[in-house]
């Protein structure tokens, strides 16, 4: 049995399956793993904050070596219906350019996906899938609950490919081995609200906001790494909202994102934070340093035989092999990379998330071969 | 004819006047005055920018000294009344002391003056009143037209009194002789929005705001002279208001008031504030400063004998003279100052603005006896 990829691609785009509703998504990709011979177990978490979110692990083979593919059905919202040419979720091929919300992130790497497996004996390993329908969101009740069940109930693979468009012009030409961290802090500085007229009864927390503010942001934290630019803090946001042009606020809050790399863990760069800010003198101000939301984790997958294998499949096509990228925000493969390697391999991405998201049908058919290239030479190597 | 001091301040306490309805309290002054041979003009001001104002101004007398008394009939509004014993606008007399808006800002000033005017005889010299009923809001269609209009159509003054709450804590402890400026004013920084993770494509404004916030904040004005305290800038709100912590936002702002004493003048603080500006690098930014409103001028009325007359009357009765002030906000003095020397001279102030308002009758009648005193020696002083 074969699967067409752009026919399985159109049928994912056809549900509207926006973070955290499946719409059918899950349902079709059930239907069509279990008649190319996988067991598939369909898994609803939810709690810790976020709502309640469908699941899909899938797994077929037994023994030989072990490989994940990760990806997610879930789509951003389609945003202002104005901007697209047509109806974001009724697939529309145009001139071999099929557009649609998700063709380039990310139904098209589990369309392809799917449609290699068709081709690739059962006995050739385990093969497994794990599909969440919450990544562009939240991200709690997918991929990280996802992967912990797999390793809890015996699920364990040995190298990892995340479905997400990794490509930056043409198929292939870059795949992801890393990611950087996200981190977002808050720092709040009370001091003593009064009047403008008698500052000696009050005490103004801004310039003590406005000196944490500068030592946050005019520190380098490193110089980068041989796969990651240097780690960056940017300021997004200072708010005192004092409507009053007579009166010294009582506190202010600035808030602040680092993207990072590898050399830095959540806990490290907490103590950085720290630091610079008991580098400013407080002046009898309360400062309180609060981190926003879970960090994401930065990760740089160990370069081994598997992503060769990858890279030399891709460069026999290309004629050259893809840069090793660690570039853009974060993705599920942070989760992944906690259990083994992993790398990110799929479409071309400009379009993603923005009105009109296409991607060539001719890449779906490459992206394929490649997922088949790669699983033919994967489950002959040696097991890890 | 005389005329009992408490008996028309609850008469005027009793009018709702809120700025800017004077709610019977000018024309209630306007029948007193006439009553003890004053010619009275009622004058409405309107236009730029604000509401028309009620003004009434008085003169009896033909040559000799000039005196001004100024005050206002407006008052600030009561707040929420359950933080009131009583109605604030029924005169309420417990215990000799006397209740409600404006006893002490400043109903009881205009009550003592206009009492006082009745034991002085007419021939003594002139006497004139400059009231407005919009002291406490905009106060731009007040007093500064009011002495504007008296100048243009020869009512000058050699001395004037102005009858706000100048004492702290008994009758007379202090009179003030300035009153320091005040200045407000915006810094806008613009920079480039875009994505935290790639900052190489944007611009983030918010260094530059801090610095320029540091700038502002870290050098100071002066120390002060003689009569006053040094100026002083407090930054009163910084504000961005960026919801998303994944973006670099495009632009931030500051605000900031200085309180500020007579070596400044509006013009020489612009010209220090963008200087200020100027020593921070602007790493590409476009940064843009703009004064909020229009300043208050600071003023000090030079020391004369007639400000010594008016201490030695109060010294004779409380056995020390009074404190000569510059403290507290902006006050209506600022406008008279340009035409010549002037004194804040009236009741005791904390209450003021606040529920409960409330006076001493003793004080009334002993501000009474001041201003009567301090007129039966001014018209036999010198002319200026
Ligand atoms: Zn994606
Ligand atoms: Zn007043």
């Amino acid at each position: 049995m074969t699967i067409e990829p752009a026919d399985l691609l159109a049928r994912l785009i056809a549900c509207p399956s926006v973070t955290p509703e499946e719409a059918g998504a899950l349902d079709l990709l059930e239907v069509e793993l279990e008649a190319i011979g996988f067991a598939v177990t369909r898994l609803r978490f939810e709690g810790d904050g976020s709502y309640p979110v469908d699941n899909l692990f899938a797994t077929r083979g037994q023994g030989g070596r072990r490989l994940l593919f990760a990806g997610h059905t879930d789509v951003v919202p389609p945003g202002d219906r104005a901007n697209w040419t047509s109806d974001p979720f009724t697939p529309r091929v145009v001139n071999g350019v099929i557009y649609g919300r998700g063709a380039a992130d990310m139904k098209s790497g589990i369309a392809a996906f799917v449609a290699a497996c068709a081709d690739i004996p059962t006995e050739a390993g385990t093969i497994q899938l794990a599909i969440t329908n919450d990544e562009e969101a939240d991200a709690i009740n997918g991929t990280d609950k996802l992967v912990a069940w797999m390793a809890e109930n015996g699920h364990q693979f040995d190298f990892a490919i995340v479905g997400e468009p990794s490509s930056t012009e043409t198929l292939g030409d870059s795949i992801k081995i890393g990611r950087r961290g996200s981190f977002s802090g808050k720092v709040t500085v009370t001091g003593t609200q009064g009047h403008v007229a008698y500052p000696h009864k009050a005490n103004n927390p801004l310039p003590v906001l406005a000196a944490i503010a500068t030592a946050l942001s005019s520190e380098k934290l490193d110089t980068g790494t041989d796969h990651f630019p240097a780690s960056n803090l940017e300021l997004t946001t200072i708010d005192v909202g004092n409507p009053v042009s007579n009166v010294i606020p009582m506190s202010g809050t600035l808030r602040f994102n680092i993207r990072y790399n590898d050399t830095w863990t959540p806990e490290t760069l907490a103590d950085w934070i720290r630091a610079r800010i008991a580098s400013v003198d407080p002046n009898g101000t309360d400062i309180i340093f609060e981190v926003s939301g879970t960090p994401s984790r930065a990760f740089l997958s160990p370069l081994g035989s598997d992503i060769e294998t990858l890279s030399a499949v891709i460069a026999e096509r290309n004629g050259k092999p893809p840069e090793y990228s660690t570039g853009g925000g974060t993705s599920d493969a942070r989760f992944i990379a906690q259990y083994g390697p992993v790398v990110e391999c799929g479409l071309v991405g400009p379009s993603m998330h923005k009105a009109d998201e296409h991607i060539a049908l001719a890449d779906l058919t490459g992206l394929t071969e490649i997922y088949t290239a790669f699983m033919r030479r994967y489950f002959v190597g040696d097991p890890a």
